[in-house]
């Protein structure tokens, strides 16, 4: 097994867990994410809680167990924990520390929960991505996704990172004028930007609303990488020669939370600005990218990390390409983080 | 694999393979037990063979070839050996020492059959646990069950050492007043007991016949372990104030025979000297059992079984409760054993 | 993992990869050799090209892609590659020597495609075992097969050198005469032949229609085998005293392609130069092979293989018999060509 032998994941740093709705109160959610077991519930107070799904007595899942409200017990022997992991009843004796159960720091923001596998006292809030987009969208114009893929979260990465691939993977609905475009990379902070501008293209299907044939246009496309795997894309398609504005720009956040070293949560969230009240835009967007997401990239990331195996990715020698820029950088970006979370 | 690398089985011991009925005149029975594939078939006689369930000449399995009475011929090069392992019928040439096929001791008693995997000359028969109470007992007054589990036998042993578990898992039939009830632990020779004394306790359902609704009762429950993991449960339960009596006193074998590292055969055996002639209360009794270790220990223990892994159990630093000091001391016990048949 | 570990498979050899009909103009084959992930197409031509099936940039399959006539174009990035490996369109950016996709020579003899995996300089198309008695058989007299074996190719080459299972695993099809058969082995060169010569003998059930009951008939079969598996088994069955004759006599061939150190590609095909135009017993003929070889040794292999598991064959202490000399010698050699080619 790679696991715990050469998988390492970074522990300071906000994972999403899951969207907000799929924790409704008085529901759980188990999660593994970067190998660690977890369940979260919902308090009714609408708190959520998140404790390593194993009992410290004698690993038995707490989610085999009995929630009410904000305690959990344990299904196997009755002990029972509140949402920080305190021992709060032990039929069997007394309380104390060493009963404790592991808990996260969990968050809920942007539609998202989030949670911090690493030093709870660094488990600093404002370290979480800025998806204010996502809260100010309104509800017809907001369209998100999950998609369980089994594939090493850096690959579904690089997926993002080079969008060059749209144009053979999703050659009629979101491409065919990606590798054609002007490419930049620049690194701001340890963010990585990566951006595609394309000129007088013809609009692939899934733009074809906003540039409608026979007119040609202009596609820009950013996205903008932070650690651990939270992009967000920005959309700019209109007739060409139009002016690039922010009402026009559609921000599409694609975040990729490790289950283990061959597998992946995969989060995704479109929010537009403009059209916000099209059911039908709506409708025709939510297909199109489920099925480019969910049934173009999920088979080709399954089969490349079938390909790749048990391997190290470098070990096996990639030729990079220019479209390649990015995804260095991140990787090599995420194994300094690494390194200096091991060292220090 | 944990087999072989970390998982060690104590050899010179008895280990159930199976209930006599298994084995009818003319059938066999293929059973991995510590990790040993072992063939067992019964003789036109009533004896039973237990052989290594591999031929030493090409590892074919012996029981893909063909038994007859008291030879097995392999299917695959036609060698014939007898129930003692000796070739009987070389085709290809001469027999010779090297042609034997490992065997293993067998004794059927107490309606089961027991296999010694150690030293032959060692297999002394005096060595298995004194079952005698499953002979004396009435035919309807003995409930027999075999419930395979995907865990490692020591968690099974843990799960009857510490019976404070049946108020959480089996809160209405089995459990409700073992946590309160006063508990002690002695270890006598190489046996341990524990016990626990519920007065004048609300019965749960499995004990109402014998305590009728409203009375209330006391339940006295014996667990007396010996190595590997051959545990008698003697059960008194009365209207309380009754004097405890051998005559109310039932005596159920649970018996833990390790398949693998993580899969463990779970023979159980229900007697009573009391109601024997009682039917229905059989057939309810047999309900309640099978419910209790099939559909409620058993998903437990391999939900628990998940969790560890591949783990070590004391690695993951369990928190110890009072009510393990049964279980920790025949852990203690056989980790004794194991180094002392190891270095001896 | 045995794979990479300890499993090692001789490179400089040709290998089947297939029957020339499994591979039509226009499709594709994806097959695993050695654990080597290949993949075959024919291009318009009728030629042949055969390439590791991982793209050299980000290791997606290339089977995943799109083929035209005689370029496969990956369906990730767009990279195309003609049959010989060579990257002939980079849509993103210049072609270079190093976007190479391994290419392994591939030839079409006898009816089968054979591939290549070691130093290509040395691919000498005069290294195929000579199977033209294949080319000249017609097709009503030419029976092919496959049967996917979930065991290690050596253990399939150990069954067809020692024939005498026949008597035991095929007694009322192919076998009742072959332990009692004058049995010679010798090795050419590097080749192991091994002979049968069963003289007045009751014929089974495959050989009745060249030896009609209740005549009694001579049975003579031989098996030459060359490295790495393809072994040619020649067979004379005429009633008893009949000169042996080419005429008379068929051949057949086993091929036994290793996939991983747990499975193996075996193909077989059997040609006759009599009864050419019979087509009942052309029909007759495949339906005994066909059950021999995929229900009855397939499932033996499998049972084997699961009873050696991971282990070393040798390790495991094998007794050996008279009818192992063929197959020991051949595990020799193959040890030596192996060690030759690992210090070469």
């Amino acid at each position: 097994m790679l696991n715990g032998q050469a998988m390492r994941y970074l522990k300071n740093c906000w994972y999403q867990a899951g969207w907000s709705t799929e924790l409704r109160a008085g529901t759980q959610l188990v999660r593994v994410i970067a190998d660690v077991p977890l369940l979260l519930w919902r308090e009714r107070s609408g708190r959520v809680a998140a404790l390593l799904d194993r009992c410290p007595h004698r690993f038995a899942p707490l989610s085999a167990g009995v929630i009410t409200d904000n305690r959990v017990t344990c299904g196997y022997h009755g002990l029972t924990f509140d949402g920080t992991g305190a021992c709060v009843h032990n039929p069997h004796g007394g309380l104390s520390k060493a009963l404790t159960v592991t808990s996260f720091p969990v968050i809920e923001r942007h539609t998202a929960l989030w949670v911090w596998l690493g030093t709870p006292e660094q488990a600093n809030a404002d370290l979480i991505a800025d998806l204010s987009y996502i809260d100010v969208a309104p509800e017809n114009a907001r369209i998100a996704g999950y998609v369980p893929t089994k594939a090493n979260y850096e690959l579904l990465t690089d997926n993002i990172l080079d969008l060059s691939h749209a144009d053979y993977l999703h050659p009629t609905s979101l491409g065919g004028m990606m590798t054609s475009a002007k490419t930049t990379v620049r690194v701001e902070d340890e963010q990585v930007v990566v951006e595609w501008d394309a000129r007088d293209c013809v609009p692939p299907g899934a733009f074809r609303t906003l540039i409608p044939p026979p007119q040609r246009g202009d596609i820009w496309i950013q996205v903008r990488w932070s650690a651990p795997a939270v992009m967000t894309l920005a959309t700019f398609a209109a007739p060409t020669g139009t002016a690039r504005t922010a009402q026009g720009t559609a921000l599409t956040l694609h975040n990729m939370t490790p289950e283990t070293a061959r597998s992946t949560h995969y989060f995704f969230c479109n929010t537009r600005p403009y059209l916000t009240e099209d059911v039908d835009f709506s409708e025709q967007l939510r297909r199109a990218l489920t099925h480019a997401f969910a049934h173009e990239d999920k088979p080709m990331l399954e089969k490349q990390q079938e390909r790749i195996g048990d391997d190290d990715f470098w070990a096996l020698g990639p030729v990079l390409l220019s479209v390649d820029a990015a995804a260095v950088r991140v990787r090599r970006i995420l194994q300094h983080l690494l390194e200096a979370e091991v060292s220090g």
